[in-house]
């Protein structure tokens, strides 16, 4: 049962779908910054000795042989290799038409300025363990930075208590083109990325989700190596026309609320008799699931609905909420796309679910959650280049602006600068 | 005069570089959470009460006036506003460059996707007050987001003793095309900013540079709003070859110099002799500089001098620092650059000093510090834009692919993800 609110609480609603991202407890932190001490200092001892506490097994060597990846492989569905291949197929056809290119601008007297576009030497990808395993993930953090160029991508996860890492996650890491695996989580892991050790390479950026004390230690390694954003709870915003069919919109709201009991799922219409259905639809098709009792409390907790008076009102309260997923669940989609300003990724008429773009689809699933979709993007190409700017001055147009440079100097206070300058110009006579 | 160390040292010179960045103290971070807490809360009296602590002033309105902007501007040397004007013309005419596409791909069975580039809405920019005034800033951190397209641009700044703002910034607002501007500084600045106030209003993203207690602020509201880098002590690393001239390479050190004793200025040659030419110069000229002092600090224990064999070592040892600032002093920069893959912004040749293009050559002045250009690009018009996805499956393509996407799901333990396909494919029969 979605709860029902008014339309013309828009800044309300934003304000609760962005305020469950929470803080990190300054606990958390403590303990982290003690783990990436112990790192920094005593390297691979550190990692050893921080595995056996954590994941209750003594290692020897992270570094997982090219025999054990080819064993897990061969331990997998192979229809499932086959639909990650597919996947793969079209996450590189998306991401693409990414790349960017330099340029270089030409003026007169010998000046010339651009930017070059250069990949991220070697990147760090970091993949949970546990009982969850999201083989997905793994495809949607490597392959954008494949196509970026970087040289070096390694992924590290945790070992299970044999040691070994999940077939599933091997099997993704090799067809997405991971260049070295390392059997090690927690925030040691991204200590060992960002520091580096004997065994463990340092990196020049980490991505991918963890659990609070990964999120910790990828904040306090911040600076010392990049990291992409550290993700909230996910949502879905789904706007449905009249046309829409109810039981689609309830399974679409039901797969968003069965990530979490945080997650949200909000439907946003223009139809009263839409609202009733997906309500029922949701009693019907949740009682079925697997995972009940996370869905039950997400939708409780953080399930929405809102009837809106046109479809335009519709967009606008998506706008505010700037949600993760949106779906239009419309007759023209096209036509609404254009009034979006603020979502993660965007997914059109009714055949369109959000699981199609998690898997399959192309489209990115690491995504700005709670809000942050205002000013942020998902992960893509952008994520593993830099940018680096370069410009030249002949003499000769060096002597004709030095003047108006030095005033701008010296107008800052700045005199050394102007001087830079000034010193130049005796050779201009 | 600058202290000699060994071009084996790579590692340790990269690391002396990067670890001039310090953390805020947990006290700062203390300190200024209260002042966002009391501006989340109390909004505009909130700001007024720490503008008259902290400002000395009591200030009913923030917003600076068109009047008084016209009235400042009119009080600017007429040849600065010149100055101002043509840099401006360079500065769009680089960024203009970098305005990027979306894109939308087409495939078989309806099938459709692509990228929208959108810009932020509102940002706002942070301009430093007190006796130091940087007009130039206001122009790079300007200039990109309205040509991103940026609708509102809002700039904060100090009020001094007057309840004025410097003539200067006023002028490079107007000129750089700022909307709004208001006369708050600090923490409580970067709050409004962030969580808006009746008189101030809510922005997508904070750029520009501060003390201390500004970078807290920043860092503490990250997430609510965007924020550019927190920049660290800057540094300049120069190439030199034998036929530099060591007048200019010491003036462009001495230009890093003036910053800040934490400045980092670093000369790197193949010519024995120009190392004792530049130390002669650096004596010489430096004795002539308002800032001796701040000079004399940073060239003590920041400026360092390494002999190279060749040049492509020159350049490995400064892809290891990853400068902020690099110039290519020498006959053939093009081709040095080519190998350069960290740095800031490139210096090309014997004639283009660093200060060209801190205020006027076109390229932006706000650049990774610290060695973190290994992982970070300059502030751009990348900056002020963010990227949102969209994905269209038809019936006939879910229909095609059903399978293969509720393979994935289940593996991954979602079945709610996998029955949102199911309950679609119904009606593929």
């Amino acid at each position: 049962m979605l709860t029902r609110m008014d339309s013309k609480d828009k800044e309300q609603l934003a304000n609760f779908v962005a305020s469950r991202h929470q803080e990190i407890s300054s606990d958390v932190l403590f303990k982290v910054s003690k783990i990436l001490e112990d790192v920094r200092k005593q390297k691979d001892q550190a990692c050893k000795a921080y595995t056996k506490q954590f994941d209750g097994i003594e290692m020897d060597t992270f570094k997982v042989s090219a025999e054990e990846v080819k064993e897990a492989i061969q331990s997998c569905d192979p229809e499932f290799i086959q639909a990650l291949k597919k996947a793969k197929e079209n996450i590189e056809f998306f991401h693409r038409a990414q790349l960017q290119q330099g340029y270089c601008l030409q003026k007169e007297d010998g000046v010339y300025l651009g930017q070059r576009v250069l990949p991220l030497q070697s990147i760090g990808i970091y993949v949970p363990g546990g009982r969850a395993q999201y083989p997905s993930s793994v495809l949607m953090n490597t392959i954008p930075a494949k196509i970026a160029g970087v040289r070096k991508i390694v992924m590290v996860t945790p070992p299970n208590p044999q040691g070994k890492i999940h077939p599933n996650i091997a099997a993704a890491a090799q067809i997405a083109g991971v260049d070295e695996i390392y059997k090690i989580g927690g925030a040691q892991a991204i200590a060992a990325l960002a520091y580096g050790t004997r065994q463990i390479p340092r990196v020049d950026k980490i991505v991918g989700p963890g659990n609070i004390f990964v999120a910790a230690a990828k904040k306090l390694v911040f600076g010392t190596v990049d990291i992409d954003m550290i993700a909230g709870p996910s949502e879905i915003l789904v706007i449905a026309d009249e046309e829409a069919n109810p039981s689609f919109v309830a399974a679409d709201l039901l797969s968003q609320a069965e990530h979490d009991p945080m997650a949200s799922a909000i439907l946003v219409t223009t139809s009263e008799s839409m609202l009733e259905s997906v309500n029922e639809e949701l009693a019907i098709q949740s009682v079925r699931l697997p995972k009940q009792e996370i869905v039950k409390a997400s939708l409780r907790d953080y399930g929405k609905s809102v009837l809106c008076d046109s479809l335009e009102e519709c967009v606008e309260l998506s706008n505010a909420i700037a949600p993760e997923h949106l779906e239009l669940m419309v007759k023209d989609p096209e036509k609404l796309l254009e009034k979006v300003t603020n979502a993660g990724s965007v997914f059109m008429g009714y055949y369109t679910c959000e699981s199609i773009g998690d898997y399959f689809g192309g489209t990115n699933h690491v995504l700005p959650t709670s809000g942050t979709a205002r000013f942020s993007s998902a992960l893509g190409v952008d994520a593993f280049i830099k940018k680096s700017s370069f410009l030249h001055y002949s003499k000769k147009a060096l002597c004709h602006f030095a003047d108006q440079i030095e005033v701008m100097a010296r107008q800052e206070d700045l005199e050394a600068h102007a001087r830079a300058v000034s010193v130049r110009k005796e050779e201009c006579r």
